[in-house]
């Protein structure tokens, strides 16, 4: 089996209890995460040989972080000990109408300081068939958006599969800087997670016909990135609807071939903890393709996989590849005894 | 007060708090359940003078077992002490569209593993008025096959009223071996739990017509069945629609003289716990009959008994007969205060 | 900035986990709360100087609710402390179609106990602009009847603002107590919460026509209401339905110079906790005519606060004006971050 | 099996975890005990045939209660449920030089405040063979004065063994109070546990000569106190040293025909909970008299049992004999496994 | 009553409970605390009027260190909100033989990165009493330590008694920064908190004769100070031996007109969380200084406090003026009911 | 870096909290261990590459248990799956003078029924330098007894060191069973635990003459093993005093070359868990064979080791190399920080 490789940050969470707000808690809960360590545990869990790429401090929190790798099965021995501080951030989980909230403390973190030699891609590579990074991991630093680029470079170079997920996040960079990266990455990519609202704002694509449907934008601008970049081979993206912090839909999309294919329309409510469903969902796209099988199952799949998320606390997914299909293939949530 | 009497196993269940799964846990919270105690303990609370008929270890888990009946007020002066394990189950609490999982550890436990002269049904019978079992024993050993008819024999001969639930559990025994012992126990029943599927897979009952409503062709079955063992009195079954782990619909039947009487409809969302909820619904067509009251009113007892059950943790049903003739009276869930 | 008044008992509220019984727990969540209370800790986090009058016992109990008082900002310099005991509650949080109960356990409490002339509210009322009272205040004892009457009338002296909410508890007095205490009270309001059922049960209103709308209800006793007691500016209350204990819609409806303003109709679902709504809804209100906004934001703040106020445990809104403000005009529950 | 009989008020306990103060807690561990409840579920956990005669609340707490004594096998028939309140108190366990703290909440219990007639000691006494009673009980209400002693009387009329306990508690009575009840009481009793301070301070002997070692001391008040009241049989108490909150030293004195006879000095240290202790040692020697084990087995049995209690949570000795013997004659804590 | 002031930076501290590590932790315990934070929550719960100075980041972590603050009455006026980040750290609790360790996480935080003119002294020292500052302080940056001179100056010019514990932190400076600072910042000290490693590595004193008893050397090193520094009337530390994470030793020293009081040894064993003993023992120095009890009682009283701190989990001495002088005054743990 | 092999069951272990009985419970704590698999997580912690061979169910249990090995970087490649279930133990911990009790519900495991073919060492000694396993592998079936001979054999014809832990089992087996089979073992074996009891009742070694001190005992016994097993180089053992279940003293105990060398002794108070300990040491011992550290150093580290362990929960001890080294030399509990 052929390596699969994902570079980013791994975080340390910390979350009160659904119900209680962070200013008045006594106590948090750990979990471990950040969306490539996601992708990676999630596709270790369907049974990949995964490589992991990051660098956290060499105290317990960086240990931490290891053993929830190491648990999962994601190899850290690309994981480099060194640096101040393991990235942090709290959240507030939401409730009916009430958002979850997100207070960031993950700057001078060691994966944000890494140095650019501390990493050879050229024998990560080896044997690689897979390389997954999103665009957190170029908005955390300068020295990181370098590296990126670099490393997807490099891997194009060794002919491995890349995956890129835009994953924009606002409290880490403008829209602007975000753009100008991502359209330096986009000619070395493979496999594109990106929505119509990146496609918008963040790549500045004329906007669609008034009166198109949410559907028949997204095919407009997929077939108009692919005119742009026609390497990207694979696009992908989720349409979601928030009613409440508990309460969301979600449908998967696949464009491939310049046609797209989507999930069915899940309704899932009582949500338990959404953070993570994303990295679940492109998880469930790459196994899909390293696997071979067909955009129907893999886009079937991949929303089983990011539905299912919802109802586990923590940021990893570590359902198996038969749990995710019986759950897609399921009418309902019978007991099983 | 006549004593009533159940017989069967009662099970050391250890489960993540919701939204955990067991792989990934380090702490398990313990409940003690079984069909047929939870049956006894729901009725104890009700008011009735139980007496479970039963074998467990002489340890702690066995101990703990007995603390769980006495609490409740369910006598155990027929659960003999002995044997090596208690039969144990985990169980991975569903949520939203991920079901319930059960992982099963009973086996060779000190009830499977009982033997048939261990129990004086002679003197366990004197001054009874009613004898419930359901499907799970027979299915345990044939040992326990054995001795269950037994036990439902000498009921009839003592005059006690017996009642018999199908609860076919595949993980036990295949649909043929269910039949098989079934048929030869139904001669002895005069109240009997089971629903269309049971008439069908396992009685073997030929299929309703076709165009049937569900209410028609669960008329239909009861009628045949009565046809067949007319010592049957009282047909009783629930229907639950599935939608999710968290949102079940819930209907009572209860067929008696030749008529379906049937409860509302409970929607029933957010629910904390749905294992034990038939054996609320058992109780509370065991209470109705028991204390004479009317068919309509039993019904609907019971099915409130069943709703409620899903409110709490655990298996057990500990609502008082004030409580559940409230909540099937009620209209919503107002503070009381 | 001025002083808000508010006088009240303040309790220490003890519940199971959501899903548990009272008689099956081994340990109890506490939290302080009382009607009063929790519209003064609500105002302190929306930035208003608040003082609590009453009075706890000199003991790690009394303390604790001086301790969660101060730590919300709200001055506890006229907390007296002394008397035997700090008025408790269980509650039993209700789930799904299962009500919450609550258990009393509040007699002879010091707050029940305290004299008449324990407070001094020539010193209290100087430069404060606003005095809050419920109707369980009066209800505890006669000696707060009194008292509330007394200090009522200081307030109107001082020329402070006041406000009553009926907060109308069967458990504490009977309709016709409540009545006629409460009218010997209105003379002395300018801000006066009460419902349709209050204005007809307690104060004896002649039924509105049937065929009416409840809006047009609502507005038929207002009016009513201002002509018996002109000197009453505005009249506040909302309109709850209660699908179950985990699913409710809420309105508000706030009338002034005749007009009848309403928020938009909240559906609550996942109901984490909701004592102390009608409190944060107060709280609202007040904010609102305190700082001079208009009424149509007045009452969208207030029942933004009150719906906010179900997604957190405790008795207490801990919310800022800007979340609250937020929250009105947000659409659905998205991740912020 | 002869019945055996207390009588007392059963509490719910609720106390921080260790190392946490009351006032600054967020949640309680409920526990419940009272001192003759703790004796009667020590000895039904011995194996004894054990009543409670007592009085609760008909609500979710008076319930907690029964459900404590019936999971330790104690008889409810006598627990009478009604009254406002279940008696309650605040324990914030010590640890180390800290002292343990209760606060009591005690006041308008159910059991206080219940009546002479509301129970039936002619029923009660029948068939029973010992009746175990403490200090507390008369100290609680005037109307427990009196039918404590009613009791007391009709136990010695029917042939009853009896035991009295001082535990004088001294935020319930005084010394005078406790000492003119007691004088009233000791005519009626066959087993006595008390201990130097009570003779001194409350009955008033004489003050043992100076220079008296602690042993012989308690030999001169106990002849003493057999001069005036022939007619108890056996004296019993403990010498405990407390030298911290968390290690103490524990010995057990029982006087018997003239003879006083020792156990071992237990040197207690990392004490889990001391409450309750007292009633360990008392059910001991009553377990040794019911049992007729010699008084040199009996007073060691009663001290190992007490010093067991200190390993757990809880008011509540719930060992078997047998590991009460192995611990009295274990030399250490090895694992056994 | 005057006020008094306590400048310094307030962290989050975040600990796995005892016995388990950090880096395999699912949870952690959340308190805040920091040295001069911690002796004014001591000195608030005292009874004193204590005014915090210090800046933490307007968001939830910042809500919640003022919320401690107030919860304990210390006054929050001149905590300035904004800033990036709140100082964190980590603490594994030692047990026995294992210390405990610490990872600071503490850069960049709101507090180390406030401005000179952000705070200003002059409104500060207006009608104060007492100034208290650690060596915490002046060590977290530059501006800090100028900030820190600056405050003693000033406090100085408006007649305030000053107070300076070393505190030296080996992970923020070292000895030579340290002693550098500090020697500039004694000539405006009335009280100092220092011990013999402080005189000898921090400021240089030349070693005390061989042969000299501890209590002599202290003598030695303290009148060497008091030639240099005649400003400082009071010198105090303490005297600690480790045995293990769980059993120290504690003595009390308190330097007074060239003479050494000396509390008595307190063996502190089954140590709960030994932090923030040291500012427990200045809060008991600060008292007896301020409401002017003898130099012995001070000392005692001190130490007591100081002992307790042990026995509670958190950084915060929450004990009264009463608590502690009955502990000082006790003699064992026995239970107070 | 060459393979270090244990081959051995893993064990789930459920534990109530300390201060808490199995049969009261509500709640169990979750650990994974066992001999063999807690020598290879101490040696993984210690920097070894160590594979672990054994068998587990492929259900969330036996998952559980791989998760747990991963996490510690143990390798799981020869960690099969199949069979039915995970043996189990429940653990009900001891405080003071109470000691731990065990529970096995071990039998019929997927380890015990194992079959002989379904281990390839041939595969598993390539490129191994260590293999370890200790009696209780070969005490829990006939089968597993075979295997374990053929497995040592295999590994000295592979040239792999052999190390041997007696670690007797009552519950398993009898003494004449594990003598007989043991003897079988020893001719394989280079290093090997045993103490003066085992050499005694397993081995029938002549009983040490009388007089002779605990260590001229060991010596004797170690030359006289040696003298018959002339291939065992390294004796290993360690004096262990259980003063209480909280306190018990130990000294470990290395003879090499005929020499006996012993390291300081510990006195381990406040003891957390001290289950694995043994497991501690002797991979102290094998990481001092291993990286070739002398007797004396290896000695003292493995005693550090296992005095470390009963600092924490669970079975494994997860201390790093620097830290035991640190450990070692410390004088005492102090905070780093």
């Amino acid at each position: 089996m052929k390596k699969i490789v994902t570079l980013g940050e791994i975080l340390l969470r910390l979350s009160p209890k659904p119900g209680e707000r962070v200013h008045q808690s006594n106590q948090l809960l750990m979990h471990y995460g950040g969306a490539e360590a996601n992708v990676g545990v999630a596709l270790a869990n369907l049974g990949m040989q995964v490589y992991f790429v990051s660098k956290v401090p060499n105290n317990p929190l960086g240990q931490g972080a290891i053993r929830h790798l190491n648990a999962n099965q994601v190899h850290t021995d690309y994981v480099k000990k060194g640096g101040e501080r393991l990235g942090t951030y709290y959240m507030e989980p939401g409730v009916g109408g009430r958002s979850t909230q997100v207070i960031y403390d993950r700057k001078n973190s060691s994966f944000t300081l890494m140095e650019y030699d501390e990493v050879n891609f050229e024998a990560i590579f080896k044997d690689a068939s897979l390389f997954h990074v999103s665009g957190i991991t170029p908005a955390v630093s300068a020295m990181m958006r370098e590296l990126t680029i670099h490393a997807l470079k490099k891997a194009k170079e060794k002919g491995v599969l890349t995956s890129f997920d835009f994953n924009y996040r606002s409290k880490l960079w403008s829209q602007e800087e975000a753009g100008a990266t991502i359209k330096e990455i986009l000619p070395y990519i493979d496999i594109c997670s990106c929505g119509e609202l990146d496609a918008l704002y963040l790549l500045g694509l004329p906007q669609a016909g008034e009166g198109m449907q949410q559907e028949e934008r997204l095919r407009y601008y997929y077939h108009s990135l692919q005119s742009q970049y026609p390497n990207i081979k694979y696009f992908t993206s989720t349409f979601r609807e928030v009613i409440s912090a508990s309460t969301n839909t979600l449908q998967g999309n696949y464009y491939v071939d310049g046609k797209l294919h989507q999930s069915k329309v899940y309704h899932i409510d009582h949500i338990v903890d959404r953070v993570g469903a994303g990295d679940a969902f492109a998880s469930g796209i790459l196994y899909g393709i390293i696997t071979n099988i067909s955009p129907e199952r893999t886009v079937s799949f991949a929303t089983a996989a990011a539905a299912l998320k919802h109802t586990i606390h923590g940021d990893s997914n570590t359902f198996s590849a038969e749990e995710i299909t019986a759950f897609a293939n399921q009418e309902s949530g019978k007991i099983v005894r």
